[in-house]
């Protein structure tokens, strides 16, 4: 830190992004990325952009907002879009949560949570998932914070029921409840027709797993007209321009070309089930997955030796080196090749080590 | 504003984005946009991005970084990119400033520079312009808080000269300075080699203008390497993929393809010499400019007249209705036939209004 940055930040930890090594080809299955390119119609509108890149891009991000409203069933003041979904986050610890208003998560979770309130100086409680990982709802009703749900969560793969996130949003009237859906179209069922019925309620979704879009950002908050009036002000008080010309081009390909997003999302989930028989078959402890990765153990195996000696064998998974977590890797489902490759290492390690 | 909304931001008022009207085609000359589009190597790289974008970008844009650094004559460590020169800026004001460290900078400037502020309950102090629109140096040297100079400024053109520049810098050895030099490449000389010398200067550019892409969203920073890592941490504290992809690679070929910037630096150049040859002529008065756009008043024709009418001749310029700058018209340089029309256009609203 230099000698003139805030004390404000003295303390931050910053975000550690999933690694990305270029010391050799590997099979990346570490940081939940689609193993699908986006959508042919995201490509050519993107490149279509790329020509008239001389122009702001639309702040207002208009013909996506109104594509992806009709598809919601929602109104166009009820949605915005972002520089993938952690600039939505960021504008929701911003808006929502502060020394007075503390943010509630899970102590098992999407790692930004923690850094977004950080950055923030916003104090916040890490609730303790259960012992099988899944989320006791009354630990989130009648909080005195705003809550902050993944759904499904990261890195577990489980999913709360909609009646469940239900119980939640309406037990805290007096509070914002924000659903962060990156993994929602691999199963479970979206917050986003609740937002109708509370005002409290703010839904988040990403571009970035099942759309393929990972490395084009773009995500959006689904909420109450009001809810999102106070995102947009944060918008336009700290980037109008978020959302850049290609990266919405993209965005209106991959809601334009349903049947590839259909697709490549029943691929995923195909090659999920396959990989999770594999799995049980070899002895491996699964939990229920409904994103597009698996968390997995071996009682014989530690994690971090499951780890070390994929990235031998030019496999890339996610290890987590953390008490209670540390026995699991989290596993991104591939295609049907990698997911083969993996499958076969996984015997491998499991003759080596045994 | 939501009751949900923190108190903090009850008084937010967010930056108002040149107009982007939809009801008929326009000579767009209200936004500092460049008339040409990117460098075809630009468009080229970027439409090959599109092709792998469910693949995360870069979070240390390494190739970009390596090809600017080495063009600039500054280590790699010395420069961040971000999501336009917004997004570094928005670093800047939250590293660098604080209840205790107020923001300085000129009344007449980047409209943002007081919203960034106001986002993060910095306290600022406005300085007033001498009344020929030129800096006084004096008023920025052993200040108390963190400077903010456009240079060349907006909406003036003005430049400073670089040793006006390093005597500011030089007298606030316990400041930071920050010289945000967006339209540096029209005019005047680059502050970047000073970061070898002073550890309390950055320096911010934006691919916006002359490199074409203001929507595609690039902009970077650079200063020493302990300042430059006082951004980075709040970069990975909010977005570590603010720069996409597809972003990425149009700057990169747009780094590549010198000749190309070079030339659509110079046609703009001449274009507004040309310009303000022809409004000298017609009896309008305009500041000398280092930018890509011209500052220019008449004295029988009030700024908000030729607003009104050039739009209706399907013009768009840009008009800033407070006391000080209400007599003047921004007027970005576009190509050739633009500034023809626009002269032509001028010349008839001089006619029909005297």
């Amino acid at each position: 830190m230099s000698r003139f940055m805030s004390s404000k930040y003295a303390a931050l930890k910053p975000y550690v992004p999933g690694e990305q090594p270029r010391d050799r080809r590997y099979i990346k299955l570490n940081t939940n990325e689609s193993p699908f390119p986006p959508s042919p119609l995201a490509q050519k509108y993107a490149a279509q952009e790329a020509g008239q890149l001389e122009l702001y891009s639309d702040p207002w991000c208009t013909a996506l907002t109104e594509k992806a409203s009709q598809m919601l069933g929602i109104e166009k003041e009820e949605i915005l879009f972002t520089n993938g979904s952690d600039d939505a986050l960021n504008f929701a610890f911003m808006a929502f949560c502060d020394t007075q208003t503390p943010a509630i998560f899970p102590d098992i979770t999407y790692g930004f949570y923690k850094v977004f309130a950080e950055l923030g100086s916003i104090p916040y409680q890490e609730i303790p998932l259960k012992e099988d990982f899944t989320i006791d709802i009354a630990d989130y009703c009648n909080t005195p914070g705003t809550v902050f749900i993944a759904n499904p969560n990261a890195p577990t793969g489980l999913c709360l029921s909609l009646a469940d996130i239900e119980t939640i949003v309406k037990s805290n009237p007096d509070r914002v409840v924000v659903i962060d859906e990156a993994y929602i179209d691999f199963g479970g069922e979206t917050a986003v027709p609740l937002i109708h019925k509370y005002d409290n309620l703010i839904v988040i979704q990403t571009f970035s797993k099942s759309r393929s879009m990972a490395g084009g950002r773009l995500g959006f908050v689904v909420g109450c007209k009001a809810l999102i009036g106070d995102l947009n002000a944060l918008k336009f008080s700290t980037n109008p321009f978020n959302v850049n010309r290609m990266t919405m081009g993209a965005g209106l390909g991959s809601l334009e070309d349903e049947d590839y997003f259909r697709s490549c999302v029943q691929r995923v989930k195909d090659c999920r089930q396959w990989t999770r028989a594999q799995l049980d078959a070899l002895g491996m402890t699964t939990i229920d997955s409904d994103t597009n990765f698996v968390f997995t153990k071996h009682p014989g195996v530690p994690g971090k030796v499951f780890y070390t000696k994929l990235r031998e064998k030019g496999i890339l998974i996610r290890h987590f080196d953390t008490p209670r977590l540390t026995d699991y890797i989290r596993v991104t489902i591939g295609d049907e090749q990698q997911m083969a490759a993996f499958i076969t290492a996984v015997k491998e390690i499991l003759e080596e080590t045994l």
